[in-house]
């Protein structure tokens, strides 16, 4: 059945009216992508999208990204026209405005049917390549009645320059996702006008060079449009469709040009728009025909919602893919029973192998963790016995060989985390969280239950040198809010903070990992910690034997450093706690009592505290106080073995113990 | 005039003998891509290579870029074997090892003819893009006599496979970069195993698509080898080599597999390996006929150096030539002149509008500047009217529109810092600052000076909301070692802040910029400043009247606040200190004296220490010490108005005066 264009064009022009109005009411944003793309996102949800806006949690239904995500009013229109709780008519109104939900770009936590925050350029069609891989995968798992659904994405030019866009669409490619669709806003503009200013790419062939099948369509042609987007949805491979546009189309004076992408049309431009458009409504009010014909598009996915509840309730996986799309865990209780034979026999390894070893446990138990890395599997440990790959011929598979792309990884983690279903963890050393630190930002600002598997996470790497080793980076991601920074020192710690990463439905984990072994340091367990010493973020590892009068403080490698010290000043008389920190974040979240019995506020001159980090000083002094004493790292490493490394810059108890004799005697 | 194959294979032995040698010696490193691009890399320097081992400074030698820099080692024997002062045989010998030059991964810091530090993938072909626009725009400027070279390139499938190649082959296309030329290992194995495990890129098709020319070689063909090389440095475009390779080429029961990437061959196979390559000498040795046509090839460019030297001293532009290349600036009088003027007549600016006045008499005295920004020129204010457009079609220019690639565009600037004659700038968002960080890293590992400008620093920005809005970003890169982060208060201490990030040879800068206006807060210059009051990075902005109880530190727009709090508490008889601290690296690094007067060490119980900046507060307490306060913003911001934001999220006098009130009664 062929489209009716008359309708059509009117309700592409709510979306039009609504976003030059809303942009002009908060006198920021901007109108110029809804303004062209609203004839193609007409299309695609009156046609071609499944969704139900009754139920915007619905698990089968098709994933929209709105991955050029200034473009938000595009959004909120379609949202609210086909008739989802919000945004409200009043929200829209208020957008851009303190407490509305229609914020600057689509937050995921602010409104159901924004299935990803985007704003960052790149990242929400990357993260709709982690959607469209959980759907294959679910798919293998839970079969055609329950996982059959598309993603489909609206990117812009930023989107396809971004660097990330080359990293997603070759993992795509690789993968042959077949279900991702992505709409190319062709408009030839960016802010600083048009695209010829920066790039001169032949953009299909570099999508046809990364194994995508490439479609065209004059975006402003009904007809044109729904051929495009029936081509992509059939074809095997992920689809690019190139939809030539004018931007801010509809404003006779200034489409087409880069004055609209950002900024306000003006009273008189949307005055003059009207006119063109033929739309006689005042600002925020629908006309009555060309809403109920947009409410009948949101109308429209209800059956097939209703016999998809139908298959599920007599499925006999039911219970199962139910749990997994809640999110909750199944019984993690071999993790509980490993640590225990851990107190038993203790072992020296590096907590990146007890990573490996934690992980063994929990991918049988838990089938939704699905893991890969970027390029560095035999370094970081990622891989079980229970991940086999995930491959274009074998989507069963839950380990995912990402390649070299460390941002792409962790923006289709992203998305996948998003999409439901999955846990999905990957691992690069930890020097690169710099390369996917826009994607654990919005893992974060998402609330995204993703693990980053970072191992190499000090100079303790050794030899490969300055580029390779992490100084600041620790630091630099414990500033970072929503975020947890795990550094477990040992074996025990590592399946300790494996339970409590998995236990964060709502927040993003880092592991940091070493490459060098580290000796067991906890063979019993600590009082008071119910079943898991790390999740009060800090715990006493050893308690003063002389009046005590030091408070070691460390983390990861340097708590075997610290018990050294410890040992040495209780020699000299001198008592002195260890207190291990694996997260300092969920330290911060204890009570005070906690927080005061770990480190009492008994001023500088009664305690001294020290922190001893293989990182940079700054930000210690929040556990150390004035007058502490901050043992770290505060420029680049160097190329050499570890041990030389670490005699090098001090982190060895004959270096740091006269340190703190000389500042208890002042 | 042919290549003679024979010699050529032993010389290409010697490069696969040292790397072999010196990895099993370190017992860590990379011996396959050195193996594998042995016979490559020989016909380079032999064949097309201008430099001269005797003068690595050489303005005008050609550039050779190993982004692979894993494969260290072949950097390493050719600058050895053609005759660099270093390295030694011994610092080879001590490769990886704590002192020795002969680092895991290249330095540009430890050894001439290493042109930048390379490792982390992908980023030292997008340095080389840097570098061949600066040769051009340098070319422009004084002529072929004086910059007439090439810039080389030795890429693995990681530095193709990572997002900033495609930005970085973007804009090389995009300016027709035909002097650039990148010889791609294609030995279809990353440390994972096959590239088939992770890519199904058509690498030739999608440069093409870039813009760029391909040919294609056997690279362990010398004849074929010079032809495709030929014809890379005879194209007009950008040119990619494809060089069929055997990674650890010569070790004959582990070649072509990826268990010789990045782990020692063994005895047993490197003596296998010395049988198959016919090489006799012992470790370390280099037989002499081999090592003299090595230094035959060294010698080669002595002879083209003199004739430079030749045309450079008889040149008109001479001087400035030599100006630019040393890296000293012109006189920047005037950008006194315009800071006198100020301080006559004061201005209310936003401090992003603040750097383009700063510019405006920068970019004129000052004409090694060249400016860009990452498609946010109007926003990042970047552009000045003595940086016209450096397009294909005029190379003088001197402003780059970057597109969106923030990482291409920061990588690019340190190539062409590294390149010298040029100091580079360009503007992004300063929540942006993550996408590029990797190459900000890089800036400060390597000593370069890029200035970044970094604009919408805070909530200030408003309606985009929390993906626009940087929190954590102010201090996760002051954690960084060796990058000054300045976020100057007012139109005065901008123009301060934009000569002291010119005056630092060896390290970036980065600008921290408000959207919104602010007040001039100096309408006077401050005593014992030197002429430049953030050159200490903080200083006294307001001496307290009443008895002093309050030490208010402050940063960018929240120093506007900060006086506003003072004046509240002076009122109530609560005398207060304003400081200023537009740089705490630059604070940091004064003598104890200053540093006590501005912060006097005299017990939290006696002056409150107060910081007020819209970031985390992570790390204030370096300034705030125990018991102290900090004001900031622990969370993701919202989208809305900024006035609006900064009231909800408490910056404001009104919210802050009660908490220093209860602070100091207690």
């Amino acid at each position: 059945m062929s489209l009716n264009p008359a309708p059509l064009a009117q309700m592409a022009n709510a979306i039009r009216a609504l976003s030059m109005d809303a942009v002009q009411a908060a006198n920021s944003g901007h109108p110029g992508m809804p303004m062209g793309m609203a004839d193609v996102a007409t299309v695609l949800y009156s046609k071609f999208l499944k969704f139900d806006p009754k139920a915007p949690d619905w698990a089968d239904r098709d994933r929209f990204v709105l991955s050029a995500g200034h473009g938000s009013m595009l959004i909120y229109s379609l949202l609210h026209l086909t008739g989802y709780e919000h945004p409200t008519m009043d929200d829209i109104r208020n957008f851009r405005q303190l407490g509305s939900p229609c914020a600057g770009h689509p937050e995921n936590f602010l409104l159901d049917g924004v299935e990803c925050t985007t704003g960052p350029l790149g990242q929400g069609l990357a993260m709709a390549v982690g959607m469209a891989m959980a759907e294959r995968h679910l798919n293998a798992e839970f079969g055609d009645d329950l996982v059959d659904h598309r993603t489909w994405v609206i990117a812009g030019d930023g989107c396809l320059m971004e660097g990330v866009n080359h990293e997603a669409i070759g993992l795509a490619g690789h993968l042959k996702l077949g279900r991702l669709n992505v709409l190319w806003d062709d408009n030839r503009i960016t802010i600083d006008g048009s695209t010829d200013l920066s790039t001169s790419e032949d953009i299909p062939a570099r999508f046809q060079a990364a194994g995508w099948h490439v479609a065209y369509c004059d975006g402003h042609d009904f007809v044109d449009i729904e051929k495009a987007l029936a081509a992509a949805a059939a074809s095997e491979k992920p689809s690019l469709v190139a939809c030539r546009t004018v931007i801010g189309k509809g404003a006779p004076n200034k489409e087409g040009s880069h004055s609209v992408h950002g900024s306000p049309l003006g009273d008189e431009e949307i005055a003059a728009a009207r006119k063109e458009l033929g739309w006689d409504a005042p600002p925020f009010e629908i006309p009555d025909d060309v809403l109920a014909a947009w409410l009948k598009v949101g109308d429209a996915g209800a059956g097939t919602r209703a016999a998809w509840n139908e298959s599920l309730s007599g499925h006999p996986k039911s219970t199962e893919f139910i749990r997994r799309y809640t999110g909750d865990l199944p019984d993690t209780g071999a993790l509980h029973d490993y640590i225990d034979g851990l107190l038993k026999e203790p072992q020296k390894v590096a907590t990146r192998k007890a990573s490996e070893m934690a992980l063994g446990v929990l991918t049988e138990a838990v089938p939704e963790m699905v893991g890969g890395s970027a390029d560095l599997t035999g370094s970081n440990n990622t891989k079980t016995r229970a991940t086999t790959p995930f491959t274009a011929e074998d989507y069963a598979g839950r380990y995912v060989y990402y390649g070299i792309r460390e941002f792409g990884m962790a923006a289709a983690m992203n998305g996948m985390a998003l999409h439901g279903g999955i846990i999905p963890y990957g691992g690069t050393f930890m020097v690169f969280t710099d390369y996917c630190r826009p994607a654990i930002r919005l893992s974060a600002l998402q609330q995204a239950r993703v693990v980053y598997v970072m191992t190499h996470d000090s100079i303790g790497l050794g030899e490969d040198g300055p580029t390779h080793q992490p100084v600041e980076h620790l630091q630099s991601l414990r500033a970072m809010p929503n975020l947890l920074v795990m550094r477990p020192a040992d074996v025990v710690e590592t399946a300790e903070c494996w339970e409590l990463a998995l236990r964060q439905k709502d927040r993003p984990t880092v592991l940091a990992l070493t490459r060098q072994g580290l000796p067991q340091m906890r063979t019993e367990n600590v009082e008071n910690a119910g079943g898991n010493a790390c999740a009060r973020g800090a715990y006493r590892l050893k308690a003063a034997e002389a009046d005590r009068r030091v408070i070691l403080i460390a983390t990861g490698s340097e708590v075997e450093v610290a018990m050294k010290v410890a040992q040495a000043l209780e020699k000299k008389g001198v008592g002195a706690d260890v207190v291990s920190m694996p997260c300092t974040e969920l330290f911060d979240e204890q009570d005070a009592d906690y927080r005061e019995d770990l480190l009492p506020d008994v001023g500088p001159e009664k305690i001294l505290r020290v922190s001893i980090e293989a990182g940079t000083t700054f930000g210690w002094e929040r556990y150390t106080m004035a007058n502490g004493l901050n043992i770290g790292l505060d420029r680049f490493g160097a190329s050499a073995p570890a041990k030389d490394l670490f005699e090098r810059f001090g982190f060895a108890a004959d270096a740091i113990v006269p340190k703190i004799m000389e500042k208890i005697s002042k």
